[in-house]
C-alpha cells in the first residue's frame, strides 16, 4: 500500500489535465461576475483541498475509456455543488476556519456565503443544461436534494447521545457519500457504460464516500498534525454526535455517561473535558472499531471496483480507497 | 379596469384548477420527507401568498391553448425556486415577518431556512429533470443564478444613497423581474409557441416583474392596510436603498440629505425619522413618480401581451397588470 500523501499525488497526476482544464470552465463561469462572487468563490476552491469528488467524476470517466470533454464541464458543476454545500455548511455550523483558513462566512459574513451558495448551485444547473444530459441532471438533482435533507437530519441529531449506528450511517450517507455516488456514476453514464455499470459506480462511490466521512469525524478529534486544516475539536464543541461519541456513548460505564450528558446533552463544557472525551476513547479503543467500519466501507468500495477492467486508473482509485482509511491521525 | 382584489380574484380563479394539481404535486415532493422540511415548507408555502410566478406559468401555457400537464409539475418548480429565495432572503434580511406571519427563520432558526431552502431548489430541479427538457432546464437555471446574483448585488448597494436608478432596475430585474419573466416563458414552451412568441412572454413576465417590485418597494413605505402582511417601514430601518430614497435623495435639497445620509448612511434612525421620510416623500411627490416609473413597466407589459392572441386570459393578464400598480397604498 502506498503511503497515503503518494496515493493521492498519483491519482491528481492522472487526474491533472483534466482539472486544469475543469479550472477553466470555472473561471469562465466566474468570469464578469460580482467582486464578491469571485472573491469568494477563489477563496474557497483554491484553498487546498482534495477536489476528491470532481477527481472521481474525471476518473469515472476514463475507467471506462472515455476520450471526450463533457467530464470536464460536469466535474465543474460537481465542484460547483460541493463548494456550495460547504459554504452553506459554515454558515449553519458557525464554523470559522476550514482547510487552515478563515471560512467565508468568518471571513465576510453570513449573507454573502448565502448567496453565493445559492449562485453556485444554480452554476451548476447551468452547466448540467448546457451539457444537456437529462439523465446526469436526474443524478445530480437528487443528490443535492439528499444532501440538503441530510443536513437537516443532522440538525435534528446534533445533541443526540442515544443516535444509532444506524441513524448517524444514514445521515453520511445522505450528506456526503451521495454526492461521491453521483459524481462517479456522472462519470460512467458520460463515457456510455451499461445500467450495471453505472449503478456499480454508484455503489463504489457511495461507500467510498460512507468511509470517508467517518475517517473525518474520527479526524475532528484525533488528527495528529496541521494536514487536517481544520481545528481539531470542532464537532466536539458543537456538541455534534458522530461515530466516536455515538460508539463511545454505548461502551460508557454510568459514571462516564454522566461525562458525555454533560458535555454534549448539556453542552456543558470546561477545560480538560476534550481530553476526557480522547481517554475514554482510549479506554474503548473507540479510534480502532470507527477504522474498522470505514475500513468495512472500503472493502464494498473495493469490490464494486473489482468488476471494473484493470487499469492504470483502476489501481490508481484503490490506492484512493486506501488513503481513506490511512489518512493521518 | 376592475379593482385589484376583483383582477386577483379573476386570474386566480383563471388558474385555480391548475394550482390545485400543483398542490398536489408539492404534496407529493414533500411526502415522507424530514418533518422540519414540512413544517417550514407549509408554514411558508400556505401562509397566502399571491402565488403570482405559478399563476404566470399557468396561464401562459394556456394562452397558447396548451391542453397538456407539463405546466402543472413546472409551475410547482418555479413555486420552489421562489419559495426557496424567500426563505434565504429572510435570513440575510433578518426579517421577522412576512406575509403578516413570523417568517421561518423567527419561528424555526437560520440553520433550519438556509437548509429547507436549499432542498426546495434542488426539488424543483427534481421536477425539471422528471419533465426532461433541456430548454426549460437553461432558462431557470439561468433565472436561478441571475437572482442570487442580483440579491449579491443589493448587498452591495444597501446604503448607497448615490445608486442610480439604472443600477436599481438592474437589481430588481435581476432579483425579480427575472423568474417571473422564465415564469411566463416556461409557459410559452410548454405550449409549443415560436420562438418570438416565446421571447415575447419573457419580455412580458420580466415588465410585469420590474412593475411589481417596484410598487412593492413602494408599499413598504405607504401600505395604508394589513394587505401587504409585512413592517410597514421594513426596508427604511434596514437601511435598503429602494426607488422612493433614490428619487427623494436625488430631489433632496442639502438640509434633506443630511437627514437621509444619518438614517441610511450612519444608519441613525429616532423616533419620527420614517414620518420624516414620508414627508419628504409627501414634498417631491415620489410615491407618484415611482408609480409612473411602475406604469412604463407595465406599458411595456401590455405592449408585449397586446401581440398575443386575444381570448380570456390575455384579458386576466391585462388585469394582472393593472392590478400590479394599483396594490393598495
Amino acid at each position: 500500500m502506498l503511503n497515503q500523501s503518494l496515493a493521492l499525488a498519483n491519482i491528481k497526476k492522472l487526474a491533472s489535465k483534466d482539472l486544469n482544464e475543469m479550472d477553466l470552465v470555472i473561471n469562465a463561469k466566474l468570469d464578469e461576475r460580482e467582486k464578491l462572487v469571485q472573491d469568494i468563490t477563489y477563496h474557497i476552491i483554491n484553498s487546498g483541498g482534495k477536489r476528491l469528488r470532481p477527481i472521481l467524476s474525471i476518473l469515472s470517466a476514463k475507467l471506462f475509456g472515455y476520450e471526450g470533454k463533457r467530464h470536464i464541464n460536469l466535474s465543474a458543476a460537481v465542484e460547483f455543488i460541493h463548494t456550495a454545500t460547504l459554504l452553506h455548511d459554515d454558515v449553519v455550523d458557525h464554523s470559522n476556519l476550514r482547510r487552515g483558513r478563515p471560512t467565508a462566512n468568518k471571513n465576510w459574513n453570513n449573507k454573502s456565503s448565502i448567496l453565493v451558495g445559492d449562485f453556485l448551485f444554480s452554476q451548476a444547473f447551468v452547466l448540467m443544461a448546457e451539457d444537456g444530459d437529462i439523465e446526469v441532471l436526474k443524478i445530480l438533482s437528487k443528490a443535492a436534494s439528499i444532501i440538503a435533507e441530510g443536513e437537516v437530519k443532522q440538525l435534528y441529531s446534533i445533541a443526540n447521545l442515544d443516535l444509532s449506528i444506524e441513524q448517524y450511517m444514514s445521515i453520511i450517507s445522505a450528506k456526503t457519500a451521495e454526492l461521491f455516488a453521483a459524481a462517479c456514476q456522472v462519470g460512467a453514464i458520460v463515457a456510455g457504460a451499461d445500467e450495471s455499470a453505472k449503478l456499480n459506480m454508484y455503489n463504489f462511490g457511495l461507500s467510498l464516500g460512507k468511509a470517508f466521512q467517518i475517517m473525518d469525524d474520527v479526524l475532528d478529534y484525533v488528527a495528529n498534525d496541521n494536514s487536517l486544516g481544520k481545528n481539531i475539536g470542532d464537532d466536539f464543541q458543537e456538541a455534534k454526535v458522530t461515530l466516536p461519541v455515538i460508539i463511545a456513548y454505548q461502551r460508557s460505564d454510568n459514571f462516564e455517561r454522566v461525562f458525555w450528558n454533560k458535555v454534549i446533552d448539556i453542552k456543558l463544557q470546561e477545560d480538560g473535558d476534550f481530553m476526557q472525551a480522547l481517554k475514554i476513547f482510549n479506554k474503548y479503543n473507540i479510534i480502532e472499531t470507527c477504522a474498522d467500519i470505514a475500513k468495512k466501507s472500503v472493502d464494498e468500495a473495493k469490490a464494486c471496483l473489482s468488476m471494473v477492467p484493470k487499469s492504470v486508473i483502476r489501481n490508481s482509485l484503490m490506492d484512493v480507497l486506501d488513503f481513506c482509511v490511512d489518512r493521518k491521525f
